[in-house]
């Protein structure tokens, strides 16, 4: 039986609907959640991000501002610049696009940002609360690959569980979130292929989660039978749209496959929108506190 | 040929050695590292560590000031005494003993504490920076295991790495350490023994940690030829003191295995003394940035 897809609209639907929801709620308590987006410089790929999270924040009823600053400001100026967001009650969510002119140090002025309105999850903080299992602003994709796997049902513990690419945005958090739900738990990288032992690892792999940008590197009879497999790929390769895995092979053995483009990246502007909202409350319980 | 003893002392020996040097220097530029222990109501077993750490604080010309809070104070009042500490410039670092009396949520007072002055690494601002690869204060139980692998002059890069125990202050930080470092890590857990896993994958680990606390759980035949062994369980059984691994079955196949008692435990005391020294010279470059 070829495997079924692992599609990331029905999950992102879901989200935003909730999402709508909790927007009122808040809204109804007086806080109106709101996004700020810094865009440094103009750049062609970082405004079909742009447009698809005022798309969906508009549709959620969350405020987006998109802030379009100089190409040549200094990371000084781009560090007041988010001091002073940190410092805004009326700005709830904040995020850096990237990439960021050479002169900026992106980590630096990420990390600047304030943990509570981090709803890219990049800050120290929020990474430190997913290692420890008490996840509250988590990277969106990473986030997306640990829904999409559970919404097949899956029970987590004690399944092998590999994870092919040690990203801090995607291949770290998926596998502590993994992990933290009793997965078994192999992170592979570059190192593991250098040594040609990708291949025995994703064996056995139950769940296979890819994320390293290279079309095809995981091979589709790789796959274990009845596996449920989120490649995170986008690759573009002689004009086509190409995923990490081998999809087409992988999906007659997999229970589950993402398809390339629509699986969990699909989600990320949605869990974004939903990280907004997880934001505002988490600044209304500090000031409660 | 039977395995050689990786032993902690000559790394805690040549850690406080450091330590102390460094101490001098910081004084030269008006800093004194200074710890202060809370110690929450009466515990026997606490003594053995707050004694031992005034003793290596001493030794290292630290300043050790072990604060006695009465048993029955509340978790309020304990946030109040962290918030002055965290304030009180003459305190460069702060550990809140465990355990702490049931009336406390020790993770909410631990995560109070400044994550400057945090030498245990047990905040989340310090566990995302192990995890992202830029350590500043790692748990010194875990950052002992680390040390104790990378002094056997092992490259850590490819290498097929295994950690039993999934704990937030040894088996988690223990992992992204060696992850960092480019090993293929994977980590196992009660659910893995449940499914009775954990043989299959401490058969591949060229680099094995074990942090259970069961003694024995690992047999001395699962160890690969070859491997390095660091073993962090201390239990008690039957009036002796076991591991978590076999020990001596472990050494006719491992190269490296740690006695114990003498192993990674062994560095843990002089690795907070390190992190009181680095948490003085972050509190300094943030007073001077």
């Amino acid at each position: 039986m070829p495997a079924q897809l692992l599609k990331g609209k029905p999950i992102a639907d879901k989200i935003k609907e909730d999402v709508k929801k909790e927007v009122e709620d808040l809204k109804a308590k007086g806080v109106s959640p709101s996004l700020v987006a810094i865009q440094v410089g103009e750049n062609e790929a970082s405004k079909v991000y742009t447009n698809a999270q005022k798309k969906n924040a508009e549709l959620c009823g969350i405020k987006y501002d998109l802030q379009e600053l100089p190409a040549d400001m200094t990371q000084e100026q781009l560090i007041k610049h988010i001091d002073g967001l940190n410092k805004d009650p009326n700005v709830t969510g904040i995020i850096l696009q990237m990439p960021v002119p050479e002169q900026i140090d992106a980590k630096v002025c990420q990390w600047r940002i304030a943990y509570e309105k981090d709803i890219e999850g990049v800050t120290p903080t929020n990474m430190g609360l997913v290692t420890f299992g008490e996840p509250r602003l988590v990277p969106c994709t990473a986030q997306g690959a640990f829904e999409l796997i559970k919404s097949t049902g899956v029970d987590l513990y004690g399944k092998e569980v590999v994870v092919v690419g040690h990203s801090d945005i995607v291949g770290k958090p998926a596998a502590l979130l993994l992990l933290n739900s009793f997965g078994t738990v192999t992170v592979c990288h570059i190192a593991t292929g250098q040594r040609g032992l990708t291949e025995e690892h994703v064996r056995r792999a139950e769940i296979l989660v890819v994320a390293v940008g290279v079309p095809h590197l995981v091979k589709g009879d790789w796959v274990k039978e009845g596996a449920i497999v989120v490649d995170i790929g986008i690759n573009v390769k002689d004009g086509k749209l190409l995923g990490d895995v081998e999809t087409e092979v992988a999906m007659e053995k997999a229970a589950w496959v993402t398809p390339v483009p629509g699986g969990a990246g699909t989600a990320t502007t949605a869990i974004l929108m939903r990280n907004t909202v997880e934001a505002a409350k988490w600044q209304l319980e500090m000031k409660q506190s």
